[in-house]
């Protein structure tokens, strides 16, 4: 009985042509928040159950959390989101470590979800956090770099819109109308899933638990345009740095039970995904869910699949060429007396695979073609007696004869 | 009660300068093994537990694999190695792909050992494979891109050794000794925990396995200094090349029950260490095992823990500079006016945090100094009104007065 080629369900295979899309988006991601003195750190993809169970959220650790015992015992999960994991760890240094902290990390992230459009099991996520500061400068930094990797990529403001509210100002209205800390986190829970159930269901949800009376109030205050004043503070520091397709929302919470004032979600406004992209807020206790004396955070977390939705809705990734600049295709038996060729040519920096097959000349040259290589490079011993090679260009069928001290300038693509 | 800040028992905690040690590392891994013609893929982090139950090797799918079962019932694995998902992921498109193909990647790996120096649960692995060459240039092209990338790192031949062994030849030895499968299997066992056991429980189960006559004989063979044809001629090859430090050794086997002829493990020198640090083989029938025309493949699998050990016993990991180049420290309340100049310097490709807490400016440069960073470039109302800037370097303490557009110079590292 033989395996099966499937990948697990819920998974991607990254061949090279899709590694390269993950790795010029990652690129970019690191070069833009580099840009903004962000360092990058990494964390085990196995943590301790705990620090889920703590703060993650019901949804995430009863129905989709990757969790188990380990073969001495212990309860572990693979990390659902990196948060806990970074906090965790600076919450072990909390003394050593310098302030205002930037950190930054890509990991993959995982949870047994079902797999649809823009949501899979396996995930890639940036994660960009500011540890240290109190003041709104830092809610206006991370949302600046979380629109400014948007920009980079070649996004126009109204292919996105960001959308920020305060959970403290929420909380206060809530107090207002005499929820208690139940009603609450059921609105809370509500609002969430919101896009994901009915006008109705939503509803009805809602007078269930609030009361009829209760949820008008509410609804009227869910279409709430003037903004509380930490956002207005937020949005006018945005629009001096032209951000302009910035809003409040009062309906926008975040699924975490971390969260504690400015969260935001930033929506993909194109028709095929029209949704919440990514998002992100302020979560000033759970570096001291550690035992430590609190660290004021904000932070958020840009998925790579969703990510990658919006820039090829709006066709922002490039055309990327393979790794390989050209294949070295053998004539006759000159394996060992070609090495030099290609060690010179590597030395020089391009990237040189050999074809050393017994196949005849046209079969390597359509193998190479099929390869997406863009040049072939002949080698025979004619061509080492002589140092003349010749080169052809596999997607046009140019070819050349040049010296080998020519072959570089070339085939390097221009930086 | 609070969560404990400690890792996973086995798994490392990347804080920024451990991650700039990996990814100096990983880069010169990708530099070397993409000027051989590799491209990049990846693989989903978990694999059903079948793909590893048919052919990774007892000790590995019954010890050290973390498996378990999903949400949905289904029997996974975190993978403890990369073999198997790449050579389903070749089976899944046999007939698309181009050959020679050659692929590499660098997956975190998992297995649950006990963890000591130069073995954790948690570790990353450079995996380099080349499909479809039958013939001995792929074994010695292996090698060659190990032993490249060992050079770049700035090793000296006499920090390692290679060594190589043909386990055909091995299993034509056995034969004519009389062993049978079972033989076969426990010798070969034996020998791959040769170095974790004393020399006189080898010697005695040895003995046990296969009669102490044919234990005789097989110690004889395993002193034999002449290499079958096939290792004589890569013997050569490495030669030509001037990878003089490769050797024939008749002992080297490999833990994993796919390899189909030529192995090899590079073992590392230095006094701290003295142990196999990697390796790698030939393995023509795993893609065949997912039901496709099998694909002759040598491949190797370079560990980053015994690496850096590696490397780091031999002083061969540079110092490393942080990302961020410079921290604006704010002089009063200027966090508005600021931006731009920080933008400036951004956008001409400097990495520019800022200090815009309501410390005072003495914390606030001890403070970039403990985070490593190497200048301070200090921002009021004064500074931007006249375009003048004071830039402190915080490692020497010297101090400049230069113009806005006069920065860069000073700070950019040369390339």
């Amino acid at each position: 009985m033989s395996l099966n080629t499937q990948p697990y369900k819920g998974t991607r295979d990254f061949y090279p042509e899709d590694k390269r899309k993950q790795k010029y988006m990652f690129g970019v991601l690191r070069d833009v928040v580099e840009s903004f003195g962000y360092h990058e750190y990494d964390a085990p993809l196995i943590e301790p159950f705990e620090i889920y169970a703590a703060k993650t959220g019901d949804e995430i650790v009863n129905q989709q959390l990757y969790s188990f015992e380990d073969r001495g015992g212990r309860k572990v999960a693979i990390r659902p989101e990196m948060t806990p994991s970074v906090s965790r760890m600076v919450a072990a240094r909390r003394q050593e470590l310098a302030y205002p902290l930037r950190w930054y990390s890509i990991p993959n992230l995982w949870r047994y979800e079902r797999p649809q459009r823009g949501r899979l099991r396996e995930h890639w996520q940036l994660n960009v956090d500011i540890f240290g500061v109190e003041d709104i400068e830092a809610d206006f930094e991370i949302i600046q770099v979380a629109d400014s990797i948007l920009k980079v990529f070649g996004a126009k403001p109204d292919n996105y819109k960001i959308r920020v509210n305060s959970l403290k100002a929420a909380a206060s209205v809530y107090k207002d109308l005499k929820l208690n800390n139940e009603q609450h986190v059921i609105v809370s829970k509500l609002l969430d899933k919101r896009s994901k159930i009915s006008e109705d269901e939503f509803n009805e949800a809602l007078d269930n638990a609030v009361g009829e009376k209760v949820a008008a109030s509410l609804r009227k205050y869910w279409t709430e345009e003037k903004p509380p004043e930490n956002i207005a503070k937020l949005l006018k520091l945005l629009e001096k740095e032209q951000i302009t397709n910035a809003v409040f929302d009062p309906e926008i919470v975040r699924g975490f039970d971390y969260y504690t004032d400015i969260v935001f979600e930033v929506y993909d406004n194109s028709a095929e995904n029209n949704r919440s992209m990514f998002g992100g807020g302020r979560y000033d206790g759970l570096v001291g869910a550690f035992g430590v004396e609190p660290v004021p955070t904000v932070g958020f977390g840009m998925g790579d699949v969703t990510l990658q939705n919006f820039l090829e809705a709006n066709k922002l990734i490039p055309k990327l060429e393979p790794e390989t600049n050209v294949v070295a295709i053998l004539i006759g038996d000159v394996y060992e007396p070609a090495q030099k060729v290609m060690s010179e040519l590597r030395s020089q920096g391009l990237n040189v695979a050999v074809d050393s097959t017994n196949r005849n000349l046209d079969a390597k040259i359509k193998s190479a073609a099929k390869g997406g290589i863009k040049y072939a490079l002949f080698i025979g011993e004619q061509e080492l007696a002589t140092g003349k090679y010749k080169l052809k260009n596999l997607e046009t069928g140019q070819e050349l004869e040049i010296a080998g001290d020519e072959i570089v300038k070339n085939l390097k693509p221009e930086k």
